[in-house]
């Protein structure tokens, strides 16, 4: 019998084949793709959705959602006027480079500066599976509480950005920024962070300014 | 090359005999046992120290604290005066038979009326594996939104009690109870649930009493 890490280690290695024929699928669009990764229910949505808000028109963007099931997220994006694809992954915990093969060619990338995946709702396996994109996104919202990022270390540890989110739940909630903040910095130093808000718009522009600048600079290199 | 669905399905059948070992280890000690599933920071210790409170000495319990790193839950258990065993899974997004056999012989459950095992923060993995538990519960906490059961059919499918949790924070984040509701209503009809908030201590009572029951009427049937 063939052992479970064998099996794996192939599933994964063509899994990231894959991957790398997604990564040149956008770059020859000249389309930035981000992963964006959290625990269900972290605000994922609502803050892809507010982050259009905040572009004001100065990217245009599609998203690809990933969930076990509906298309929830999928509508409320086309409902804000996002160019969006829902993968419904079953049961599996993740995206995969062959689940976004199939759903990145739904897109009109030509359309699009920027592509937005939001993976399946899940602190453990997304950050296992490569799909394509070029940077990796956390979201971790306040109510979750602080210690996430030590007894969740690959996931911290496997990113290029992070969002605090719903900063508006600090007074009510326990929740300390130094403790957390100090976990995150030993699993990824000077790991580039923004604190905000996509109910209120805290810190919402912020962000928007520098993906902004971020994606720009990408489109001109590549 | 074995496939992977074949490997998957022999690692699950060799779980679920051992979660049946497991099961009678803990029937022959006549501790009952429950598996408390939620998402990353849904509250699920919290609330298990603040059953201990409400509990007032009417049960005996110990804790099985499942994450992929630290031992913040069992040094937090502890302290608050619970019998307690960490188990660290690595990589791994789910506690499993094997792990829990290794935890379960580290605690003296002839002190114990009832094992409360924490699983691992997510909503996907661990309803998947038996551990020989006899009872699955499911927290949902009010700020992951209440869209959950649409995305997250198998969790809501696979317990047997849900606990609505963090009810306090209904005033700050959108949260349609009605719809919530009817979600968890179309894949778990009349599934017992309980509605509170371990920080305010609303709605403690009602579960410690039903858990009081039903774990007392178990033990004089086992």
């Amino acid at each position: 019998m063939t052992s479970r890490i064998e099996v794996t280690e192939k599933i994964l290695s063509s899994n990231d084949e894959l991957a790398l024929i997604n990564r040149k699928y956008l770059d020859d669009a000249n389309v930035f793709g981000v992963n964006i990764m959290a625990s269900p229910g972290a605000g994922k949505t609502t803050f892809i959705i507010k982050t259009l808000e905040s572009l004001g028109g100065r990217l245009k963007f599609g998203v690809i959602e990933g969930d076990l099931a509906s298309s929830i997220d999928s509508d409320k994006a086309k409902a804000a006027g996002i160019p969006a694809v829902q993968i419904n992954t079953g049961g599996e915990c993740h995206l995969d480079a062959v689940m976004l093969d199939g759903a990145i060619k739904s897109l009109d990338l030509s359309m699009l500066d920027l592509l937005i995946v939001e993976n399946v709702g899940n602190l453990v396996c997304p950050i296992n599976f490569k799909i394509g994109t070029h940077m990796n996104i956390l979201v971790a919202s306040i109510p979750e509480g602080d210690d996430k990022p030590y007894k969740y270390p690959g996931a911290y540890r496997g990113v290029e950005v992070l969002i605090i989110s719903k900063i508006d739940l600090l007074p009510y909630v326990p929740f300390n920024m130094e403790y957390f903040k100090k976990g995150v910095e030993v699993l990824n130093p000077g790991l580039i962070t923004f604190v905000l808000s996509a109910k209120t718009g805290e810190g919402m522009n912020l962000w928007a300014d520098w993906l902004v600048d971020k994606v720009n600079a990408w489109r001109e290199r590549n």
